[in-house]
């Protein structure tokens, strides 16, 4: 039997993420760099699916495998959900301030519809 | 001038990423596979600041470092919310079922102070 | 000035890379975790400048990109050759045993022709 | 039964290698772009074993552990002989051509004993 509950927000999932980690008695191995390396892990494995496809738009997805991207996607956040916190980083302040930032190095009457530009943003 | 507001939680981030995107006209260069191989490769610039350290604590962390990870939890934030957004992923949902999958394959009484046991999971 | 030699051979690059390493003090950094880290940080630069391409053919690449690709390469086969040299693994050996793995795991006569096969290919 | 021959040397094992893939008619699949992806998937498979441990020392591995680090090893090594052929670089030749560069931003007498440089490079 689990003690999961429901979580609706972000703040309360950060909650849940830790009470995982502290009852399984596994912060020990969550350092910042371990947790980096598990989320670089896991990208790849989100990549994984899409690897040999030529876009992986819906007609190339049958329901195993967006289930296994769910999936996939779900690891990523997870793992970009302890490693932030241990960093002391809002999630969705960190967003906001990094697109502020591509806002003002992209501005939109500069980059719409030069698909070269795109190419320089990262 | 940027026409960004304010957003306080997931949904409304994933709305202001969505605006941002159409207004440069990059939906084109947005599709699933892409996006998971942009996801990869923010998540790696995030293990970079972290690939010679001893394990990324406080102490081995100068202000420039902190901000430049911060910066990459960003990046891989932003691009998880346009692939799960292309996917239909619910981010909050999807992490909330991984978690209770993970629960059930690892239950409390049987991981907690067995080290061997983590490497197991993923 | 610098010591470097012509080499010729994969075996003279191991040594030649050992040296490079031996001379800057920097066996200390390289332990397979760390080496395995950075292969993984250099493979995702290696992906970066396709990200947005359709397919990386020649019309899509001018001459900065391709020899940044080139550069790319070169820094993950050199931290592979690290990394190996670390696990006392021989490359041509293990690929060899590898490849042998896969012809059997593939036989031609079952694989050709079927595109769904290369999906479950690994 | 299978038409592998013995090598020894990388340009027999890329011959290999590109027999392999046209015997199976997979080279419809190995654009740039996805050899790239796939690269990088393999190289964080090669970085998930070490993810949890210290440093990847003798002592943290067993058996089973090594020969799994042996195979992603050659894994990597052959989307890296792949990718390389299609971009017409030669491995050897572009990584000394790296070492070079590498040798003249980074001087011994410069770098010998200074830990801090060594977070530099990259």
């Amino acid at each position: 039997m689990t003690n999961l509950q429901a979580v609706n927000t972000l703040t309360e999932l950060r909650s849940a993420v830790r009470t995982f980690s502290v009852e399984r008695d596994w912060e020990q191995f969550h350092t910042p760099k371990n947790l980096a390396a598990a989320l670089c892990v896991e990208a790849a494995e989100l990549l994984e699916p899409f690897q040999w496809l030529k876009n992986g738009s819906d007609d190339e997805l049958n329901p195993e495998k967006r289930t296994e991207i769910r999936h996939e996607i779900a690891d990523v956040f997870l793992y970009l959900i302890m490693l932030a916190d241990k960093m002391e980083v809002d999630l969705i302040e960190a967003a906001q301030e990094k697109m502020l930032l591509n806002a003002i190095r992209y501005p939109v009457e500069h980059v719409r519809g030069d698909a070269r530009k795109y190419d320089e943003y990262k």
